[in-house]
This record gives structure tokens, C-alpha cells and sequence, in this order.
């Protein structure tokens, strides 16, 4: 048992329930490194949304609400962290939910659907192909979904996938901690916080923004920004220890 | 599969191999996701051994060297990713190797020690005892192995355990990717180094350095100076990015 007054209550709460469901196979033994990476940059932004974060939050909500076929590409790593707000999220966007794993196979792909049909997500199933310009088994995805996508939110997502469906010509959303990944330069929009403190900061600017903000947002943003920023604030971070 | 032309094919080759070991019960879930932060610190160093990390290698060198009883604590994690160069380093430096682990159990300690003896390390076994200053169990060691020894390596140990050994006397030299944390801050020596790369530098160390050399090593160094280093190595290149 973890002490509720333990200075890193929330961070070990999450990584016990990554493992728990690591156990059940919805995340990949990968996807508990993957987050145990995503950890330490958490540690160098203070494990706290920033302001420029927020920023590209509420920018995120403007760009679904404005596609015309907004999709939410779900992995075991977001299924298991973040289930019930992915819901919520799909109720404020409209979007899409499909399920993408890097990982991929026939019963991760059915638990994992499962797993967010249960948290009330309406997922879009069906007959994959191989429809991304990739060279491997990542390349899958589903014709009337992110395939056909023009604004795509991919939490935690591989950095070749992320510059294929760019190279496609979609408006790419990530969140990504790490603001060097080749996920978080090649995207179009990149939020740097921890997925569950990002989702339903996203979810809140759905409901919240008028049409005018929103308008003003999805014009205006300037990656570039957002991901200095995030660097900044790890320079910053790390440089402290050194006084 | 993961595609040779990826570019963090290495990276992603040494994840895959500690997921192997994590479904064989050698490296726990909680290593896997401890791995994760080592690799990010590991992305801000620059996936390469820096110029302070190599002289702390050849440091670690001189002092087991100087030993009268030095030896090498190995847990999960340290096995699955380098029970070879682990037996190349007993065979230079003449080191006890232990095993010690952080997730105890009778079948995991049997299946790493069998590991380690597969890939030729002669491994110190027999009854242990808790003889550490630790109130859990990770107390557990063996009366004439680290209880006894003068200096002792400890790759990617665990803050309250290095802490501990420091506290007994001992010369504690730690690897550990992360400089901000107890382990690194508690050690006398800290190599901030991936320790696939680290430990064939201390073995290539231990059989090169002349008499003259490794008395000097072992009495001029300043871990505060290595770390403070490993800092502004990863501080620079945070702030190249911004460039």
C-alpha cells in the first residue's frame, strides 16, 4: 500500500495500475518502459501542467471541434490510464475512437476494445488494413477512421507513426512528455503533460470555449513555442540542482 | 518485430529484452517502468558515455582493484542486460558477486542466480541473513558477501539500500542514469552512464591501469564534481534544442 500523503502519491498510484494491467495484458511490458520514460520527464516539468501545456490544450479541444472527422487513436498504455476520461472526451469532441496498438495482436486489440466499451467509449471496430505508409505491422488501421481522419489526437504515440500520418497531410495532435521525441517535432500540435492530467483539460475547453476562441486558438499556435517552453522549463528545472 | 531501419532500434532492442526476461519472472514490472526513467536521463546524456562518466569508470576500476573484499551487488535488472559482462568484470577485478534483489522471492533469487552462472559468473550463494540497516525486506544479504565487503558496486540500486551501505561504512559505487537521485547523491562514487556501456569500461579499466594510476584515482575524486557535471551535460543539451 501506498501512503495517501506520499510526496509521489498520484505517480506510484498510476505505475501500480500500469502494472496491474500489464497483467491482464492490455499494456504491453514495452508500454511499462515506454511510461517509466515518460516519468522521468514528468519529474523535469514538475509534475504539473504548465502554461504553455494548458495553452496547447485548449487548442487541441479548437482543432477537434473544428475537423469534419476528428478520430482519438487509443493504445494500451491510454486504454489503461485513461479509459473513463477518453470517454468523456468523446462525448465533448464527437470524435472518433479507434483503437491503434503498437503492439498489435487479434486479443490485445479485443481487450482493449473492451476495456474502453465498458468505460463507455463508443469504439470504431471493423476490418482493418494496411493503409498507412509504413513498412511494418503498424501500418494497420481502418479505412473509415484514422485513415480518413483530417484532424487525429495520437497520446503516447511512435514517432514513425506520428510522421506518417503528417506525411499524410492530417492535423496531428500528441501528448508527449518528452519534448526532444521525434513524435513531439513531428507533430502538428504537441501537448507535453501527463495524459491524465491532459485529457480532461481538453475535454473542459470542448465545453468551455466559444466558437470565437476557439476560432482564434486553432489559427494562432505555434509548436514551435509550446515545445521550447517545455524545454525551457526543464532547463530550468535541472539547473536548480545545480545551485 | 522491431525493424532494423527504425532509428532507436537499439533502444527498442533492449526494452524487447527486458520484457523477455520480465515473462521469464528475472526483471519485475517495476523494473521495466524503472528502466523507462533510466532511458530518458539516458536521452539527455546523449546515449553515449561522457567524459566525467568515463573517469568515474576508471575510478570504480582503481577501488575495487584496491579492495581487500569488494563486491558486486547484481538484481534483476542488471542480470537480463549484462550477466556477460558482469562474469568479465569478476574475472578482471576479482569481486564477489551477489545477488540482491529488490522484489525478493526464493524463485526469483534462484532464477537470476542461475542466469548469471550460465553466462560464467561465479556466484556467491548460500544462506542470507538480514544484516542491512533497513527496517523491510530488503534487509536481506549473506554475512561474508556485502555485509563484509569494504567496497561494493551497486548498478540501478535503490535509494534506501544505498543509503545504508553508506551508512555501515562501506565505499559504495552505484550506477545509475538519473544524477538528481538518492541513489546517486547517497553513493561514494556515481556513474552516470547506461550500464551496458559502463561495465565493460570498468572491466577494460581493471586490466589496464598501471599501480601509479589507480592509486591516484582512488583518492582524488569528487563524486559532487561528476555529478554536478552529468547535470550540465544534460542541461547543454536541453538548451541545444532550443537553439
Amino acid at each position: 500500500m501506498i501512503p495517501r500523503d506520499h510526496p509521489r502519491y498520484i505517480s506510484l498510484k498510476i505505475r501500480e495500475r500500469l502494472a496491474r494491467y500489464a497483467k491482464k495484458g492490455i499494456v504491453s511490458l514495452e508500454g511499462l518502459t515506454a511510461h517509466g520514460r515518460g516519468e522521468a520527464f514528468d519529474y523535469l516539468i514538475g509534475e504539473r501542467t504548465t502554461e504553455s501545456a494548458f495553452l496547447a490544450q485548449r487548442t487541441a479541444a479548437a482543432l477537434l471541434m473544428a475537423a469534419h472527422h476528428p478520430v482519438i487513436s487509443v493504445n494500451g498504455n491510454t486504454a489503461a490510464l485513461a479509459a473513463d476520461q477518453i470517454a468523456d472526451l468523446q462525448r465533448a469532441s464527437g470524435a472518433l475512437v479507434e483503437v491503434n496498438l503498437f503492439h498489435r495482436t487479434k486479443k490485445r486489440m479485443e481487450s482493449v476494445e473492451r476495456l474502453l466499451q465498458d468505460a463507455g467509449v463508443e469504439v470504431f471496430c471493423g476490418e482493418a488494413e494496411r493503409l498507412l505508409p509504413l513498412s511494418h505491422g503498424r501500418a494497420w488501421c481502418r479505412r473509415n477512421g484514422i485513415f480518413s481522419s483530417d484532424v487525429v489526437l495520437v497520446p503516447l504515440e511512435d514517432g514513425d507513426r506520428c510522421e506518417a500520418l503528417v506525411t499524410m497531410g492530417k492535423t496531428v495532435i500528441t501528448i508527449d512528455l518528452n519534448p526532444l521525441s521525434r513524435t513531439s517535432r513531428a507533430a502538428t500540435l504537441t501537448i507535453v503533460d501527463e495524459l491524465t492530467r491532459a485529457v480532461p483539460n481538453i475535454t473542459k475547453a470542448c465545453n468551455e470555449l466559444s466558437k470565437e476562441e476557439r476560432d482564434h486558438l486553432a489559427v494562432s499556435f505555434d509548436n514551435n513555442y509550446l515545445l521550447t517552453d517545455a524545454i525551457r522549463e526543464m532547463t530550468a528545472r535541472l539547473s536548480h540542482a545545480l545551485d
